[in-house]
């Protein structure tokens, strides 16, 4: 560190390395785990009725800070909300940082404060790490990487390709927020409303329904919207999905500014919403404890699963029925 | 992809990003783990009377190709190591990408050719993953993170803090092979003679000495080389160590290139080598059982733990005696 910016040094993983981790990443996120300091972390108990759920995800999303959130906020809500949706309790998370030489350490002590609040919020762990520092414009200000460990009760079985005909499709509340409220600030389009991203930890959530109720697959919409989602349940499972476009919960605002850019909203990413498909007979159930929460008091039931024709379909607003292919292409880059 | 190359729409989370990942991913490290494509790896079968180890590690390294490795290569060797350095045998691994708009497809094949390599000659398997797609400029052709998952004998009690008085110090060969390759490709040096990388996975090495033998401290010494390894053990365990630098294996191009470059090998990273301590009753078993062995065939005890001074110390090849500090700043920025 100098001149309170990241320096090459501090990424050599010599003396400098080992200050830049202590002052900014363990008074921080400190724990026991973490503390030791080890080649890896070593976890004494899980329990013997579980499997073991394992995941990863890379984070360059541009601003770095956004409303609703930044890059350390979005990582660990990612990873956890990638552990949530295959029925696991999230338990440790690691985190890999690739920093541009010159990046402020405040903005830094910012982004592993958000991590800090999370991980408490979420009763997740941050157990290891990794600190590497470029040059600059070798990496855009800072990259995130998290990879994250669960645990997953045996008797469960959710997974992408267990959709059945007859299930509900519900969303857990209004679609585009995040990927909307990053364009925005980076842009700086100047778009009003509440434009905020909706970056959250969704364990909690998906812990107040799972385990009373016959839901099937579960997933967070992120890059390529609910549309792309949905597309890879659909050909997971091998069947079809037949959306209501009135019942797709969307704020305002979002709607508003997705029609002024020529963005479909069923593109646009989420980063604290649920998809799930569940027995037409826990329908009802599920969607009250749904809006009993608050991540998930805007959730309705937005379609159904069928048998064929295979695809995604939406039943538009004006009575049409038009085919809801996975996205194409670019939409939004670096958006998570 | 457009002209065989990466496009920001390959990144995107859509249709592109599945074709990208089927071709250049799964066809090549294919196994039924990774094949779900579900949003995290779900593991089945753990023996209970094990500990899990978890690790993670970022590579930047440059240039990506080098002699006797490949930032791919070096990724998975690298998660490997951690955790075969903390007594764990590696079983899964994640793979994060992140590249840069217009980077080569053929590039990229041999980067996942080398992965799939390494992950079959050590066991591995690579059950999740992510791609992200950054424009150009934005991130210096490719960054890997990989982390990784292994079990560890609840009876084993190998960590950095566990050197004791009296324990041998062993390398498992020649220092600073991968430094000075990584320098040399980096730079055109043209420095002649055999500088080439020692990126290696130690695992099965370690297996032939882990368990019959009274180890205390395991570990790689990668960044900030041998001289930064033994300060943390130092450090760690409150002990002095005393080495011997006539012991100390080094090739002697990289000693030659090393006096060229004013670089002090100690200081200069290995990625494929083992520094451990044990017990001086079981030092010569451990020291034959490493000869034995491919990747440990220049192996030498080259010091000892001692209880004071605390601190690393160097008896010279001409009868002197110095500190060895931890590396301070920057040496080798993006060696690995």
């Amino acid at each position: 560190m100098k001149n309170n910016k990241i320096t090459l040094s501090d990424g050599a993983g010599g003396k400098l390395s080992h200050n830049l981790i202590k002052k900014v990443f363990l008074s921080t996120l400190s724990n026991p785990l973490l503390n030791k300091l080890d080649d890896s972390a070593i976890i004494h108990s899980l329990p013997s009725n579980c499997c073991l759920a394992f995941t990863t995800d890379s984070y360059i999303v541009k601003p770095i800070f956004f409303p609703g959130g930044d890059i350390g906020k979005l990582s660990i809500c990612g990873t956890i909300n990638d552990l949530s949706v295959m029925g696991a309790k999230p338990l440790y998370i690691s985190l890999s940082v690739i920093i541009e030489e010159g990046f402020e350490i405040e903005e830094l002590k910012k982004i592993v404060t958000s991590i800090a609040e999370i991980s408490k919020k979420a009763k997740v762990k941050i157990v290891c790490g990794d600190t590497k520092v470029a040059e600059k414009n070798a990496v855009d200000k800072i990259f995130i990487t998290t990879s994250g460990i669960g645990i997953v009760d045996k008797k469960l079985n959710i997974s992408g390709n267990n959709a059945k005909p007859g299930d509900v499709v519900i969303v857990s509340g209004t679609i585009a927020d995040h990927g909307i409220a990053v364009l925005n600030a980076r842009q700086k389009l100047g778009l009003k409303g509440n434009l905020i991203s909706d970056t959250a930890p969704l364990n909690n959530l998906v812990e107040k329904i799972l385990y009373k109720n016959d839901i099937h697959v579960m997933r967070d919409p992120t890059r390529g919207g609910l549309a792309t989602t949905l597309n890879e349940i659909a050909e997971q499972s091998n069947v079809g999905i037949e959306l209501v476009e009135a019942k797709i919960p969307i704020q305002k605002a979002v709607k508003t500014a997705c029609d002024i850019l020529g963005l479909d909203p069923l593109y646009v990413a989420n980063e604290g919403k649920l998809v799930i498909t569940a027995a037409p007979k826990d329908a009802k159930k599920i969607l009250l404890a749904m809006k009993k929460h608050p991540l998930g008091k805007n959730s309705e039931i937005i379609g159904y699963i069928t048998k064929k024709p295979k695809g995604v379909f939406l039943k538009t607003k004006i009575g049409g029925k038009r085919v809801i292919q996975m996205l194409e292409g670019e939409q939004l880059s670096r958006i998570c």
